[in-house]
């Protein structure tokens, strides 16, 4: 059973709630679990997994594509108070691609399982509306994601990330291995610790062991814009 | 005003049409345009567009994204009776990325203005799912396209592609430049080029001036598996 402090966080976090019927809203909160996971464990992994509705309470969810062959391209990232249906997919039709999903820290997450979210759809527009809503933003975040991987410069890509990872953790300080980043960007981790070397080189950031810290960065957003 | 041909055309389409009242019905009907486009010609430029929804009468749209430089990548195509909602991406929120669509040959397409779909998505819930479920599928075109992108070799996604458009023409002969074929799949025409030179080299295909010829399907499937 949910505590008032945790049920207050999924009202606030699915913007339907104050549509519900009070039988709706219950059989949300008895079939919602708080589940804690470690930093790099796997969450999800592709469609026919389809654990539920997730909502991210604490930490960061890392929604990405595998190849066969092991590579990797985050598609987007999920925080606090941010919802994934994705992870859902099985509820609805015409959703057949395979996402997975990690923990990108140490994470609290909500999942409410996905046959809850299939009744709730058939009966409830402002919850389907939710539903498809939440989808056409991962959309939107997808194609954002895929036309900086077709149309931008690696190197233009490599300081739009490590921008937006700096601000994301608000810390001119990146705690992330090459590979890591690699992995996020679907390159290769060579390809990752030239660029930064380049960078470093031009006096844009300094580099140490399992740290990244930006120490130019006007010059990063120049490079970025 | 529509034809009866037509309009039985469209309700075929629609498939929510038999869900709409007599007034909903005829909204649609006065407000639908049936418009020719000669092959290559723009239908729809991007968010600030937002044309319509569109229904493919006779002929094969082709939509894709555009790079400041110029460069193209194809993410999915239209055949007759298939639907397009990102061309009235207007008529929802939750949708801001922008999509080009030309006609990839002569096309007849119906062209249902935004508000029209924007007025019966808040009144019509069959309407409404018509659409997200539309928008969906357009979302699993998407990543399918990425994943080709992202994780397959040059050589096996152009085996992919002239499969496929062999498939979709009816025909062992494509009637495409090595131009068009790059723009489809984000490359480069040089890059096309030598690709089908090694194919004509294996026995795979003939080249003759436009035209791109398979004669050994099996091996080319092969390559594609």
């Amino acid at each position: 059973m949910l505590s008032g402090e945790n049920l207050q966080f999924l009202k606030n976090s699915l913007t339907f709630w104050d549509k519900l019927t009070k039988q709706q809203a219950d059989y949300i909160v008895s079939n919602t679990s708080l589940l804690q996971y470690r930093q790099k464990e796997h969450i999800h992994s592709g469609i026919h997994d389809c654990i539920g509705v997730v909502v991210v309470k604490k930490g960061r969810l890392r929604n990405y594509i595998l190849s066969d062959e092991g590579k990797e391209v985050t598609l987007f990232r999920l925080n606090s108070g941010e919802v994934s249906v994705l992870t859902a997919s099985c509820a609805v039709e015409s959703v057949n691609f395979d996402i997975q999903v990690d923990a990108e820290h140490d994470s609290d997450i909500f999942i409410i399982k996905p046959e809850v979210f299939k009744k709730l759809c058939a009966e409830n527009i402002y919850v389907e509306n939710y539903f498809f809503k939440t989808l056409a933003s991962h959309f939107s975040d997808v194609m954002a994601a895929m036309e900086q991987i077709l149309f931008l410069s690696f190197e233009k890509r490599l300081a739009l990330f490590l921008i937006n990872q700096s601000e994301l953790d608000g810390c001119e300080y990146i705690r992330m291995t090459h590979e890591s980043i690699a992995n996020h960007m679907g390159s290769a981790r060579e390809v990752v610790s030239r660029m930064l070397k380049y960078f470093q080189k031009e006096g844009i950031v300094e580099l140490s062991r399992g740290d990244i810290g930006i120490i130019n960065r006007e010059k990063l957003e120049r490079i970025a814009e």
